[in-house]
């Protein structure tokens, strides 16, 4: 529809997930505007990434080198572990400070539907690293979803002959959110987990 | 809040428009993911499009060199030309090869909010195309909203003194619509543009 390069673009912008044909036409026009600085940049952000990301051979988070911060922090406590799916699930908990151990991504979750099975994760790993640094806890933050509810059990199932302590992070209401909106299995989880005051 | 090249990678592709902190997240992990072939390949077509991609010193639409393919096409009709706002305005009307004139793309539309004045637009560009071509007939494509009425009417006026036939597109129900779901200034436009049957 376009010349040669602004068509190039667009097909390589659309590619991307979540960017439409649209999308990426009004992406590439914003592109084709901009500085040349700006879309320099960006180009070589993501060769960059490429290039010089790698993941970690002890958690699977992406890393600058072969290890990665948290795991490279010897004051971080190698005998808690807290297991999520990817990088970005570590990025939201390590954001807010609560974990003072260390991370484990297993690189998504259990999905029959999407071809991906208990093996296309990285749980050996895991059963590695629990034995190996006699780990004391592991928190399953999986998303409390069917993917990662099944994951969750499949993982705590994997742990048990270990005997560690398997923990999964409680479901139930939102904080500020309104009773009114909650869904049924959230509330239903809700009761359940309820605690004394 | 990640390591090095990644928080890059998300902080440029955040500056893209409509592409927020949460969506940056999600593509930069795409892309880490992806094949490098991928990654690579736009990288190199960003870098491709800001070297490659001109404007055409006729009409003001994006080519690759120095004048585009319409311009370049002597079978199309010189003594009609039909004004659009952006190139990509162009491309949809090109796309449906409804135009055997040629295009003149002003550059936005005119939008005091936005700073955007009449002397930012590529109009005295038109005025020299009409005199030199002895253009018949000037068919005004511009967004049928405020900005673009506006800046049809803009153009419309400055084009009356050459004694050309000024046109516009009709405004009225979209084909396939439904007459319940028309707003009111539509409804008004349709009505007031009907036509013996």
């Amino acid at each position: 529809m376009y010349e040669g390069p602004i068509q190039d673009l667009i097909d390589e912008l659309a590619r991307l997930p979540g960017v439409g044909p649209k999308s990426a036409q009004r992406l590439a026009f914003w592109l084709v505007k901009a500085p040349a600085d700006d879309a320099r940049r960006l180009a070589q952000a993501i060769v960059q990434a490429k290039e010089r990301i790698f993941f970690c051979r002890e958690c699977g988070n992406v890393a600058e080198g072969d290890i990665c911060r948290v795991c490279k922090d010897e004051s971080r406590d190698r005998t808690l572990i807290c297991v999520v799916e990817e990088p970005k699930d570590a990025a939201t908990i390590e954001k807010a400070s609560l974990i003072k151990g260390r991370f484990h991504i297993l690189g998504g979750a259990i999905s029959p539907l999407d071809g991906i099975g208990p093996d296309d994760l990285r749980v050996q790993e895991l059963l590695d690293r629990v034995e190996r640094d006699h780990v004391i806890e592991v928190i399953l933050a999986t998303n409390p979803n069917l993917e990662g509810n099944a994951t969750a059990m499949y993982v705590a199932a994997m742990l048990k002959p270990l005997g560690v302590k398997v923990t999964r992070l409680a479901s139930g209401l939102p904080v500020g959110g309104d009773l009114e909106y909650a869904d049924e299995v959230t509330l239903s989880q809700a009761l359940e987990g309820r605690r004394e005051m």
